[in-house]
């Protein structure tokens, strides 16, 4: 069965940061509205929304799709609004869903929003929720939480000899060399790999400067049928695929905890229905929550046969001529409002494949791929997009 | 564009009540596996997963979509698995995202769940959640709740004139009545309209025989594209519509609380993409957390000009050979578990249109609708299955 072809017509993002001047619905509309401005619509056009969002342990608030209809004011045309909860992949789910309401024809013009807002709750509370993307039961209860767990698959990488400990820290020195040229960035200065090193230890190896900061922020995206992007604007990518994998929430029950099965399950579909493969694709945003989880992400999509190496040889950054990572400032530098998280990755290939991204522009960019990754990689998303 | 159509050929639910004995774990996946025996599916066949589910709070689980994949065994095939919130309307919204994935031609057997575990926690708890399903700023935290809402609902209905309060009354009779026929019911007996005027006081004029119980409890069924629907069972039927409205999250900012215009819009755009109007309507499952939203659903879907007046009269009764409704016991006799509800009512409409339903069973049922709502009318959905 032949699918209808969808586009991506428009993005935008807020600042991520510590927002504390702006509500949870403002950051929400403010990201809706620079997406509608960059697609040229007034809203009238939309018909559908999707978001991405992960607690509502975070703001009180659940029915978020109706939050996001009334505060943009699509509650006045009654148009539908669907939310989704994926941990950490909230938005690269909620992308996915949305190519499928234009894709079924069942929608036609779509804004996916991804938002969170986890700076009005005390860290501890914060953290709760983030460990409850875990097995709440068998990991969380017992005393897990996801940075323990991500030390320790940054430590079987070492013991394994899949990568060196600087080499996993070069992950983060990608990230915020980048975020330097990122104006919405939370963090905008380029770091050395001493700093990572260095900082204070959270679960050993890791340190502080391993993992991504929480974070406020919110960003959206325009879907409409690819025929018509032409109608609303000439900068526009075409969506070549979009999957999606799962794998055992608990990390104990998989077989290898040095590669995330559900990115390579996703990889394959996508790069199958876009009909390339790795070697195709220039800029990729990969999800460095942690930063041995960015360099699992290279290898497990393709994309580098050491990630960390990668990193730490500069291949990644965006003028080095080979597939450019993180050009955002990733997870890590950019910011971590989880819901919006996937979302974004989405905005910066969008900006990338229309040559829209200013200081820090791949050359030439044809194919970007954006993964979104929840809990340790019980849910991930790989989407491609295409210059036009 | 034209769709791809959709069929449901399998359909299961737990118990719903207190199930002290069953985790949120277990009670997925017995609906799950009873939905996939009466489709006939061992369980290879399905590549994805919808689920409707409310609220992490009362788990203190996020990420259920992995939950879900991990403890059904769909983890280890990696399959794409996606969970949706939207209050009350959760199940119904996840119904529709899983008519979507088959209708894109992005998957081909889908199994759509949904799953609440509400009585682990503490009432206080329990209401601290759904109340945060209304307008948590100004709603919720100026401390209105559901119930208080709905009551105020329920006075303006008697005010002016559109309803008598024994007339809204009359809804829970109804379900009650039907619910004595259904085995997986929280509540087996029938109740006397005294029973529901006389009760203690909620929020005036609403008693606690106006509102639905707190409930455990999971439903399930399985989607597959019409042409293929005979692969598996002769027992399916077709998926006519699913439309979804929204409107403002607050009551306050309503033109009219007597009506949810979102449940005038769903409908319309139902009834439109069905070829069909109210009249053809055979069954209807409708949304009666609350009597007085029961009898306005059946106003504003256009099933009957007098909710109130239809259940006092006992034309909704599954024998009166006018439009039934209800007749699984509605969430009030039947339970109302969250995720589950709008799930549980496209159980019983399948369970309907092919003549499965026993001793409530509905004769020459041709056409059946369910109507599943979020908040006070914020989210709506509306979807029409139809006998094959």
């Amino acid at each position: 069965m032949k699918m209808r072809e969808v586009a991506v017509i428009g993005a935008g993002s807020t600042k991520f940061g510590e927002l504390w001047g702006q509500s949870f619905r403002a950051l929400g509309l403010e990201a809706g509205m620079k997406a509608m401005a960059s697609a040229n619509l007034a809203g009238d056009e939309i018909d559908a929304i999707y978001i991405g969002n992960m607690s509502s342990r975070l703001t009180k608030q659940q029915h978020i799709d109706a939050l996001v209809a009334d505060y943009t004011g699509m509650a006045g045309k009654h148009i539908a609004s669907t939310s989704i909860e994926a941990g950490g992949a909230s938005g690269g789910v909620a992308f996915r869903q949305g190519v499928m309401a234009v894709a079924s024809g069942m929608h036609d013009v779509v804004i996916v929003g991804g938002a969170e807002k986890m700076t009005d709750l005390d860290d501890d509370s914060v953290n709760e929720v983030m460990n409850a993307t875990t097995d709440a039961d068998w990991e969380a209860g017992m005393g897990l939480s996801l940075t323990s767990l991500y030390a320790m698959i940054a430590r079987r990488m070492v013991h394994e000899g899949l990568a060196t400990r600087e080499e996993i820290a070069a992950c983060a020195y990608n990230s915020h060399f980048h975020g330097q040229f990122n104006k919405d960035a939370q963090f905008r200065k380029e770091i050395k790999l001493d700093t990572v090193l260095r900082a204070g230890p959270t679960a050993e190896p890791l340190t502080m400067f391993d993992g991504a900061p929480i974070s406020d922020g919110a960003s959206a995206v325009i879907l409409c049928p690819l025929e018509d992007a032409k109608k609303y604007t000439d900068n526009y990518v075409k969506v070549a695929a979009t999957a999606q994998a799962s794998d055992t929430l608990a990390l104990f029950q998989r077989k290898s905890i040095t590669e995330f099965e559900a990115t390579k399950v996703a990889a394959q579909q996508a790069y199958a229905a876009a009909g390339i493969t790795a070697k195709d694709i220039n800029v990729a945003e990969v999800h460095d929550d942690y930063t041995v989880a960015g360099c699992m992400a290279l290898q497990d999509l393709g994309l580098y046969k050491n990630g960390g190496k990668a990193f730490l040889e500069g291949c990644t950054k965006f003028d080095a001529g080979k597939i450019a990572v993180n050009t955002s400032g990733g997870l890590k530098a950019k910011g971590y409002p989880i819901g919006a998280a996937g979302v974004s990755q989405i905005v910066e290939l969008y900006q990338q494949l229309t040559n829209n991204a200013g200081d820090r522009q791949v050359k030439d960019a044809k194919y970007g791929l954006a993964q979104s990754v929840g809990g340790t990689g019980s849910a991930v998303t790989v989407s491609i997009l295409e210059a036009m």
